[in-house]
């Protein structure tokens, strides 16, 4: 367990390849953990062609690591192949629905992350790209996704040619409740978030960006209103024209 | 690596109680994983009173584990503490929309699996409910959780007490795709889908649920159109309850 600790979001990479039994014993691994009814809805897209990864860098905002990583592997909730499985066996598969993405959506997620956890304790290392769902549109074009088939994440992973400071969190006692939730009084917040604020590190960075407080940093330059409304239409309408909003 | 691809889900556990110092650092495991813009947008519920395991039960269609694993941890996508700490900053949060709940839900799955690898590397058990988004608004309920606040996934966690088979999966070219997606023919499917629909197991399971086809056991009895539909409505409900779709 020690390594889960001292892990890192890892964006700069050698050019060391990723050993293709490696990989397949990554991804044998990912598939191993927990599913919905061992239905297997989700499917990922592993991609090292240099072209496509460059076809893919805009949707990922053009973060550096998506041409830079030897492999971007794409987690996508897909009801696709089940549902193709369905219709050869005489069974009317009813999962072009919202639940029914959820679940696809959760576990392609668990098996995101066991391909992660997998991968570091191999020495690799991995960064998300929460902008997957951002462009997921872009990147269904890019991918060939067909219908009940949508991103849901995105990694990228290499060799770590980086070694970053392991970053800041909150006391556990802000994200882990007993028994119920226990919500927050305005005091708690304050000393919630006193040591993050507190940091010169934060400081810095939020008199980097001219701001008054580590919050506006969020608020106004990092996850606005307005990009967060605006991606929200767009998923949604995503989640439509992949047929997971029928009914 | 190799304790991944020796796991099974674990349904029975010993009376044995989880020391709470292991318990924190799992939990402490699980926080280090990465999430969004390190915003920290989840919560994780951690309940061992056995009253309020009997709460969550129905919630969790009775399935015994619920009250009988020594805890039962309710994983949220949390954007609570994060809008309220901006509140208190000058910081308009525009978090009460649909991609937000997204990448929050995205950040408990993460979080979720990583306490998961994390607690069976320490020899103990645990059990996906997926029924958490079935019965949100239940559960919001008994734990008390306040706006911007929706769980996404559930786990039980204990010391095992049975050994279960390891259950099939798909061969990896059923999930894994090259570079794109290489959608499926009608003899691809049948291909891939031959070995589990061979197997005695199955078989077994087909004729106990009177059905002509393993598809039609998913379709007809475990996750059915009706269902789906019904719990889709449900979700977006308590979304909308929530205040995750105000926009």
């Amino acid at each position: 367990m020690d390594f889960l600790n001292q892990r890192r979001t890892i964006r700069k990479y050698t050019d060391k390849p990723i050993d293709s039994e490696l990989m397949n014993r990554l991804l044998t691994a990912a598939c191993r953990a927990s599913n919905t009814g061992n239905m297997q809805a989700y499917s990922i897209v592993l991609t090292t062609d240099a072209d496509i990864k460059k076809q893919l860098a805009p949707t990922h905002f053009n973060q550096p690591m998506t041409t830079q990583a030897p492999a971007v592997l794409t987690f996508c909730a897909d009801f696709n192949r089940f549902t193709k499985w369905c219709a050869q066996r005489n069974a009317d598969a009813g999962y072009d629905n919202f639940q029914s993405f959820i679940a696809s959506a959760v576990d392609a997620i668990i098996a995101a992350q066991t391909f992660c956890v997998a991968a570091e304790s191999e020495g690799l290392g991995i960064c998300y790209l929460g902008t997957a769902t951002y462009n997921a549109g872009e990147i269904i074009d890019i991918l060939k996704l067909p219908k009940l088939v949508v991103p849901v994440t995105a990694v990228t992973v290499g060799y770590p040619a980086e070694t970053p400071d392991l970053t800041d969190r909150l006391p556990l006692r802000a994200v882990v409740h007993q028994e119920t939730y226990q919500d927050f009084s305005a005091d708690d917040i304050d000393c919630l978030y006193s040591e993050k604020e507190n940091s010169d590190f934060y400081k810095k960075f939020i008199a980097e960006h001219n701001k008054e407080t580590l919050a506006q940093v969020f608020t106004d330059v990092r996850y606005t209103r307005k990009n967060n409304e605006f991606f929200s239409e767009k998923f949604v309408a995503v989640l439509k024209r992949q047929g997971f909003l029928s009914t």
